[in-house]
């Protein structure tokens, strides 16, 4: 361990040197399309078209890689770089190319002068790369356009890493967000023994885009109340001028790394237990440091005028362009690179080597690192089905006997994460297995709680989401479970994450990593002991506007069919897989191998409940999730009854994604087969979990779209019964039967009295329920007959 | 102003059975059918088939609500009571009932002997009321069913509200939350001098559903640094023995009220400027106080076995019954309530009187409060329009004109929310009128920075969104302005606030109050700064799956559009309006007097730039929003000059909902009308703002369906031209021109050479943008030529 030693004037001017390359590349990638080592006076000519970019970061974000660069290389420090102001691009692609990661990754961009030309063109530049750090940047995996998640994904990241060590930068802006004003708790879950660290970085430098930071106008004692009270020791450094803010950087990080060592270690040689104060870094400096002070005679470094492009005017007005040179030269780059362009020798040396360059870092291309899960059979843990629907199992608490037995053969590559619903969602049986991580003071009373455990519990869907992500993007696997209606809380990162998915599949030097799996239970139709606000199925909406080849749908709808698919979900890479499960008692359908082969196939034709005999059906009975199924099989029940002679196809969907033609999705059924289960002209009556649009968006490019019908939630809902609340829906079996007669044409006129029939039922279920405050034997405890 | 005098033997006698008269009614509300009084033995027949309820957090919420009451007699003081915790829907509703509003609102529910048996039977009761604080709930604008809104509501509610005192409780669990942590932070955008004031109660009881909660489980030196960092002066009150925490609490109420009067009198006789530590309270309690301390042996009271119903076998266990029996009896019910069932005298005396109720106070039900708002003539702020496409302006920026001006007219109840996005969404002419609001440290570098201002900027959506709820719910009027992707930050918290309005739309007594209006601009076609991560249209669809009658859509095509819309949305109620719209210059399309009568309508043929005339249409060219209605007209320029006789139609789509049957959305159009814009068997070419699908979903049953083809955003991007932009995803006018020669029949295959002139000039262009960095002249500075 190093000792926090003064340095050097020789190793100042060596780090500022260093410093003053990227943010000249910095500048370069902002502005410049050709003449990029002003071999030249600068003209018109050489600057881009339209000014695309945020400098006002950029040069904070290099500062800290300069002076993470000397700490890596004097301790040999395992390191990644989590840069939350992630709009400042540019001076992630500065450090890689200086670090020679850029031109291996992209040969084209070669480290000379040649591509340092193409570095500066290619920047925010049509057919070029993005303005932000983004899945194109080497060493990033975190993308920042989303402000708030920086944090989060730094812990996951460190979860299960115990020698790495993650920098994270938290700007002003971000840190006034609401995921990453809670993500500062996640200390109280990570463990000093078998995880790693992360070393937040609270870079103020005072302005949002046009607003001063609420953290950078408190009083400096309140700030640091602030976090201490979030469990940190902060250490300061404050300052403009750039020798003495080497100095003091180069302090407080060897402090900072000392501190981390020295937790580390006292932990992992037993002499410490119990939750510590690590230590983080705020960094106070001037936003758009070492720009233009001033233009057109108003303030700019320093100020919220420096956020994008500080000298706007530069193609057409003279003065911009003269003072655009003299800041690109007052980094002096003729000191900095060589004749053919490169780095000089003295530059190149400062960089770690290999691996240890944190733009080359494998953990932030986790898929170079990821292991396959172990997985036990999932067969094993089935449900015996000797006859469909007459033995009942709560579906999750099967999954949660195979995770359990998941977690115990990846004891250091997998986690559970959810809002304090894992018992919930009856996915407790993993306790038999391991523990709730917890770091926090233990009471007597609690019941799982450890300084290590596979399972994360906080009541945050954000930090639950970021965390998993960050632990995805290094290579692990895992597991978020969710209160179907609160995962609406993380619409916005999964649609990052899926575009961050999307992205680098076009990359092939990024690996494929682990699936995000959502578990999502104590769905829409089971909310017994809550109500409406507890009642949305509308995240596979979301989800399915992300691109195909990204997302992913199941409904297992009972407990073997989930098992099925969770082993599934678990041995996929680089989807999101959303599996809607319910956690209530439930009738079983399917045996094992039955089950198998109908999620291989994804949707089928349940022969057992038709009463078409392989003939052309009536009518097509479709179901997609637990509950509405139920409800058709009982509702094929009743047809069977009043109607004998009606030949009726049950089909069950389990992957949604069938119902869409081949040519919009990898899972979509061709249209002749579509056709060969739900016809192209009898009607189809399809009870849905979600909201009933979802299926004609899925459907309506098929021939027989016109005689789809759709039930499913309308938005309606309260505490109430289980039977009440498909009722309330027009799900219910009886309101299916009433769907039939209204759309058979062969049943119509003849049959209104039995119609009638189910009508008054409704009612009468209804005033039972009302009564009685639980549902009628009669459906609550409904089995298939036959 | 009262001083802080410890409470008389006798007042903790009183204010301990109010307590324990609340607790009772919260228990009874669980458990009972029937023997509300337990005149008779407790038998299974008076208990309830399915307990449903949330017991653990009742009796903290009944303390503070007997306590806060207390302080209101003795000061008169205006005050309002958010409930972060609301599954303890028993809690609020027992008080409401104490204080007899309850009857009043619901005069079945009569503040007697029946109308208690009425209360605790409805409770989690199939056709009776839900678990949690809902709208059904007097003096409730928070239910809390998703949690991490309370403290942004509350603020929201005390913003202009000088009077008012909002106490709002904190869970523990709620308190892990993003959007929660975040808003401890709003106390730095409240003004001592016109704004009132929030008194948050942190209520530490240990547990989440079945977790510690962070915060109980720190050191309170930590947790009192944490506080005192957000700008707090925490009075801690702690224990478990009623009479000591009721002095206790009493004192610390007295305390924080005199502090909160302190500074408001302070800052109002402008003596104190600068921002000042507001009081708070952390109460430590047992989780389920008062309730069952063990049960078949385990630990309940204190611990998170009480989160729910504590005793579960209550109907089938007669060691449980006799348990609650005990339990209920311990309150002494005799003493409570007189021989009608009635609260005894000494009870009803300790509720404040009329609208001091907190369940009656006007504020909690906000319609009854709202004010229209004072409106300029929006015709005022026209773009002047000879010819339609020959002109151009930055739509949101003569929004901001008119906003200036509702701002000066309207100067205590409107506010715009901004995520730091106002000047960037180019609304910044609001800034001639008002300031943004901030109490931080202000410098000289900041700009339209005060203490007082119509304008709040934070970095983040769920403050910006959960203020103006507050800001609505107690009856004021507003605007968030949002960058288009992020807006799906708030999706939940918009679901949330959907939910509520849909069902205050079932409850008379509760007064419509102003729709909730979101412009979003910064969309998804013109990210020129940004890129992948910032383009997503996808907010849209979460809204579409609201209650039709609740959720609106606008789509204005230019800048008078923009202003009609605009202030229609300002004068609606109960609804949520969202309006996507471009602050990039573009082109004008309609005169005022044409843009009002369009938006009245909300969809309509442009025949100026139709073909038709007048005939039936070959081809209808729809659009919906700005940058698809201009790849469309010059899709039709292209059109006309390829071939001038094709019979082109262009309808213009402003309001989304037009485009739904009747039957489904109160705007939707008849099927005839429909049928006369769009013909029932000609090709319709749709260029969408979102993605694709949403079209289909919302026109799947319009006759011509299966004629529609619509182009949208499929999820392709990055940081580049917006030309580029709508090529990547075939909405570009060329790509049109191109689906229109493969649809129209009349055209096929003749035209093999001009379909191929097309898709050339595409990739020229192309060509030209990753060349030169810029669209061309060609379709940047297109016009309508005619």
């Amino acid at each position: 361990m190093s000792e926090a030693v003064a340095m050097t004037d020789d190793e100042v001017r060596q780090i500022d040197a260093y410093w003053r390359a990227a943010n000249y590349l910095s500048v370069g990638q902002i502005y410049l399309l050709d003449n990029p080592l002003l071999r030249e006076p600068l003209a018109r000519r050489h600057i881009k078209p339209r000014l695309l970019g945020h400098w006002g970061t950029s040069p904070g974000l290099n500062f800290c890689y300069a002076h993470l660069n000397r700490v890596i290389r004097a301790r040999g420090q395992d390191m990644i770089y989590i840069m939350g102001p992630g709009h400042g691009g540019p001076a992630a692609v500065a450090n890689a190319w200086l670090e020679g990661t850029y031109s291996e990754v992209y040969p084209e961009v070669s480290r000379d002068a040649r591509g340092m030309a193409r570095l500066f063109r290619q920047f925010s530049f049509p057919g070029g790369i993005p303005s932000h750090v983004a899945p194109e940047t080497p060493g990033s995996i975190h993308e920042g356009g989303e402000l708030g998640y920086s944090l989060a994904h730094a812990f996951g990241a460190a979860f299960d890493n115990p020698d790495l060590v993650v920098a994270c930068i938290v700007g002003d802006g971000e840190a006034e967000t609401g995921p990453l004003a809670a993500s500062w708790h996640s200390s109280k879950f990570l463990d000093p023994v078998a995880d790693g660290a992360v070393l937040p970085i609270l870079h103020l430098n005072g302005y949002k885009i046009a607003n001063p930071a609420v953290l950078a106008r408190i009083p400096e004692e309140e700030l640091v109340q602030l976090l201490d009270g979030y469990g940190y020791r902060p250490v300061l450094v404050s300052g403009d001028e750039p020798a003495s803010m080497h100095r003091k950087m180069a302090v407080a990080l060897d402090q900072a790394l000392d501190e981390i060592a020295a937790i580390q270690h006292a932990a992992r040689t037993g002499g410490a237990t119990g939750r510590r104060r690590w230590p983080m870094i705020v960094l106070r400096s001037p936003k758009g440091w070492t720009g233009p002070k001033e233009v057109d005679g108003l303030p700019v470094e320093g100020t919220w005028r420096s956020h994008q492009v500080p000298l706007g005017g530069v193609r057409d007005d003279p003065g911009h362009l003269a003072q655009l040179e003299e800041w690109l030269r007052s980094y002096r780059p003729e000191e900095l690179f060589d004749d053919e362009g490169r780095p000089v020798a003295g530059l190149r040396d400062l960089a770690p080597a290999g691996e240890l360059r944190m733009s080359a870092n494998p953990h932030a291309n986790g898929g170079l690192l990821l292991k396959p899960l172990v997985l036990p059979d999932f067969r094993d843990y089935a449900a015996q089905v000797d006859k469909p629907g007459t033995t009942t199992a709560e579906p999750t608490r099967l999954l949660g006997r195979f995770l359990r037995d998941v977690v115990r053969a990846n004891p250091s590559n997998f986690r559970i994460m959810g809002a304090d619903e894992t018992a919930s969602n009856r996915l407790g049986d993993v306790f038999e297995a391991t523990d709730r991580v917890f770091q926090g003071e233990r009471y007597p009373t609690d019941e799982h709680q450890a300084a290590q455990g596979r399972v994360m519990e906080v009541l945050s869907e954000h930090l639950c989401q970021g965390w998993l992500e960050g632990y995805l993007l290094t290579g692990r696997h895992g597991l978020f479970n969710s209160y179907e209606a609160f995962v609406h809380i993380v619409d916005a990162m999964f649609n990052q994450h899926a575009k961050w998915l999307k992205v680098t599949r076009g990359l092939p030097w990024r690996r494929p990593i682990a699936s995000l799996n959502y578990l999502l239970s104590s769905h829409v139709w089971r909310q017994d002991h809550n109500g409406f606000t507890h009642q949305d199925p509308g995240f596979l909406d979301v989800v399915l506007n992300k691109k195909p080849e990204i997302v992913r749908v199941y409904l297992p709808p009972d407990a073997n069919t989930l098992l099925s698919v969770g082993d599934h979900c678990l041995r996929s890479r680089d989807y999101v897989n959303v599996v809607v499960a319910g956690k209530q008692p439930a009738l079983n359908w399917l045996p094992m191998d039955e089950a198998i082969a109908h999620c291989t196939r994804g949707i089928g034709i349940w022969e057992w409940a038709s009463t078409e005999g392989g003939a052309d059906p009536d009518v097509v009975l479709a179901c997609a999730g637990d509950v509405p199924t139920l409800e058709t099989l009982a509702a094929a029940d009743l047809l069977r009854r009043l109607f004998p002679d009606l030949r009726v196809r049950v089909v069950n969907v389990v992957d949604l994604m069938r119902l869409q033609p081949s040519s919009e999705h990898p899972h979509g059924l061709p249209d002749a087969e579509y056709d060969a289960l739900f016809t192209t002209d009898k009607p189809v009556i399809f009870a849905f979990h979600g909201y009933p649009y979802l299926i004609h968006r899925l459907a309506y490019r098929r021939r027989g779209h016109h005689n789809l019908h759709v039930r499913g939630y309308k938005e309606e809902g309260t505490t109430t019964t289980p039977f009440d609340m498909v009722m309330l829906n027009d799900l219910d079996r009886f309101h299916l039967v009433m769907d039939v007669i209204d759309r058979v044409p062969s049943l119509g006129g003849r049959v209104a009295h039995l119609r009638q029939r189910m009508a008054d039922r409704r009612l009468e279920l209804r005033a039972h329920t009302r009564e009685h405050g639980e549902d009628a034997p009669e459906v609550s405890d409904w089995t298939w007959p036959y």
